[in-house]
């Protein structure tokens, strides 16, 4: 209300109040939490050189309409134009048109539905204040108009890194580590880093010569987890895979072994597809440097079912799930794509990237007790009143202290003395400091634990390093 | 693009990419400058005890319109809805409507105008899970569909603290000093926090029999600064003030010195009128406290002339004035209001509160060059990339490095080193690592400072303890 000219109009009859559904309110501990594992991701988005941006939440409607899909159409949020916005509509032909035919005459932006098409069009637009390779994390909220449901909502952060203009397999080695980092600093351990690569899928699907079904095989693989061998091939068939096809891919069944090992199993496989081998070179670039460096959280793991972002992703697939001990779906996804800007008209600008998924780290962190109590922890001390000259005395303690950055608070009434304990229990302050004539005197403080129920009387200089211990 | 199951389309037709007007692109220095102040506003919001919450982007159009008068609501960014939304409208009487009409039958969300209605809807939707006196601070963007201009967006960040729930004085003294000591932090001496009172303003108008003109009385006194003390009578006497009351009002004029011997002036200027003396009373109490407490970056100044908020405010009303040497707007304001939340059917909670304007801080800074310059550094070292083997002995130590915090980079390609040089010295970077056959066999680096043009070989150990001291 401060700022900006704002004029409220507080009179207003009451409203039952409400938000929109698949959207959140967060308090102030969720907050704390959610501050708290984007700064560690920040921090090692910044270690490993990425650059931050930001774009704005609105787009015009063109630079996001087309680019997700038919689905992605309708489920971005359009803005409506201000002003008289009908004046610029015939209003006889106005009665036969529907939503869609209305839309885009009334509605000129739209709200981000990720940050990959808004990164594209801001790299297009700055391509001249850019030195590639270009190194950009981005952390900001998208919205979706999708149906809200458990861990789906309509307002959402995405947490991306992305590194455009150079076709280095080093990039896949650091996302890798910069993955594993992130997750040890976050205490989590146990994730794995599934890893695939379209050159490979390409490959197998032409050593079986069913490139044209490449999509209705990765989806059969795909679901090897869930209805076995049999089951996958009993897809395949119906799809009209060929049974001899099915032979020839008879080894993908019988992985196994660390990622190494694996990716020669599957090089022995695709000997005959050129595409497949150029992913076999990948895979092993990669798992040769990862071995070489080590991983401390993570482990990486070759998923050949895994086929996500087939649309766009040419090479490296990535997907991250959390520890088996949890029932989670995956925590962050990538890959590497060839042509990103292409749609704003810049060719030839590929690039690789990870994504965080924010929501679902918190809930894996909440599960496993992995944040630290200290996250939430708003004030270490509140100050009782007991009038204007105590209250002084102690708003001079308050300041050294918190020039000393500790989190400190004055009860702002004089009132029963039972009533700032209670306040101070219930905001989980665990401890009191009580400043009457007495101590006054003495140029003295009593500091109550209100855990434990211990109370000592200390100097100003005592009282700030019990404080500083406490923070 | 790499979560959440996205298909982007990028064979899509180019366009020429640009953002919509009155929005912004932040690179990713501006991006590091608006952290960095963000940051400081931060630590000092945790240390005086407020906490963080978080709202929804839009709400529902019924909680936000009407509460910010007609311009606001005109100013409010509606969302269409989602799906065939005309299909609950009458085609017959579609032709008939204007846009004023049709928008609240296809819009049932908004983008939010700024953060206290948004938090007035939050204290009242979590009553009962939130402990009085509630200290809450915000930083989100807000929308408003103004006309663009100079230092005004359309999309732009509030930074808000408001105490809610109680009526004590010492919270204002609080927020003056939460105020110094931001900008205390931010090195930004020479600030002026103005400082007037409701009741004084309502106190003055009763004095001289012009209660019911108290906003065009205030309007005039406002422009003292620009049309002088003869402009402000005249334009007082236009709008149908009495002459006799001018006289009595003529002290207002002749106010000198510091905030309590301008306070004592005004006293016996309104000692008639009863809500005058307890505005003097809530002024005196208030420049006391802070004279007894001291400020370190800032001036406390009353001004009889500060009349923003007069819809809402009933007591303090704030305003912070950057140093004279920059020629800027406010950077700050605030002031006690005595209902927040009525509009939401729950009465009698009053607070206090303020806000820093992020944008204009930002360009003050700038100006006066006060952002420190390793704000913007981001990466203090990069590695040159000689091939596969030297690349991956530069990664062990990158990965060290990383590992003390130390923001280091890979070239990821083995091109030409002048290249590598180049894109070093474009990125700003100020140290070039150089690995090859003969620094591998002996275990070594060679380290070369771009701007001194300084080279050493030296070990693991010495590199670390370098490039942390150059961070």
């Amino acid at each position: 209300m401060h700022f900006k000219n704002r004029k409220i109009n507080f009179s207003k009859m009451a409203t039952k109040p409400s938000i929109p559904k698949g959207t959140r309110d967060f308090s102030p501990s969720e907050v704390l939490k959610r501050q708290y594992i984007i700064s560690k991701i920040k921090a090692q988005f910044e270690r490993f050189g990425f650059q931050p941006i930001e774009t704005p939440s609105f787009e015009n409607s063109d630079t996001l309409m087309g680019k997700y899909g038919e689905e992605g159409d309708r489920l971005i949020f359009k803005i409506l134009d201000s002003g008289d916005y009908l004046s610029k509509i015939d209003a006889a032909t106005l009665p036969t048109m529907n939503a869609k035919q209305l839309t885009p005459k009334i509605s000129e932006k739209a709200l981000r539905y990720d940050l990959t098409v808004p990164f594209a069009r801001y790299v297009v637009q700055h391509q001249n204040d850019i030195e590639f390779p270009f190194k950009r994390y981005q952390i900001q909220p998208v919205w979706r108009a999708d149906r809200p449901q458990k861990g789906r909502f309509r307002e959402f952060f995405q947490c991306d890194a992305d590194v455009v203009g150079s076709n280095s397999l080093w990039q896949e080695v650091e996302l890798i580590q910069l993955y594993d980092q992130v997750f040890a600093d976050l205490g989590l351990h146990g994730v794995t880093i599934k890893m695939n690569n379209r050159k490979i899928l390409s490959g197998i699907a032409e050593v079986i010569g069913a490139s044209e079904k490449l999509i209705d095989f990765t989806v059969a693989l795909d679901k090897l987890d869930k209805i076995g061998e049999e089951g996958v091939k009993k897809e395949m068939l119906e799809k009209g895979i060929e049974p001899k096809s099915l032979d020839k891919v008879q080894p993908l069944f019988a992985f196994s072994g660390n990622f190494n090992e694996k990716v020669a199993q599957l090089s022995s496989l695709l000997q005959e597809s050129e595409i497949g081998m150029k992913g076999i070179d990948e895979l092993t670039f990669i798992g040769n440097q990862i071995a070489a460096l080590g991983l401390s959280a993570a482990t990486l793991e070759l998923d050949v079912t895994l086929a996500r972002g087939l649309n766009y992703y040419t090479g490296a697939i990535f997907e991250v799930a959390a520890p088996k001990t949890v029932s989670m779906g995956s925590i962050g996804g990538g890959g590497r794509y060839d042509d990103l800007t292409g749609i704003f008209g810049l060719k030839n600008v590929g690039g690789v990237g990870i994504s965080f998924g924010l929501d679902r780290i918190y809930l894996v962190l909440d599960e496993l007790q992995l944040f630290p109590e200290t996250v939430t922890s708003s004030v270490v001390a509140l100050f009782v009143n007991y009038g204007e000259t105590e209250a002084l005395y102690a708003m001079k303690a308050i300041k050294a202290l918190r020039a000393k950055g500790i989190k400190v608070d004055l009860y702002p009434d004089k009132v029963k003395v039972g009533k700032q304990f209670m306040y101070a229990d219930k905001r989980q302050i665990p401890y009191v400091v009580i400043v009457g004539e007495s101590e006054m005197t003495h140029n003295q403080y009593a500091l109550k634990n209100l855990i434990t129920g211990d109370q000592v009387l200390v100097d100003l200089e005592t009282l700030i390093q019990y404080l500083e211990k406490a923070s």
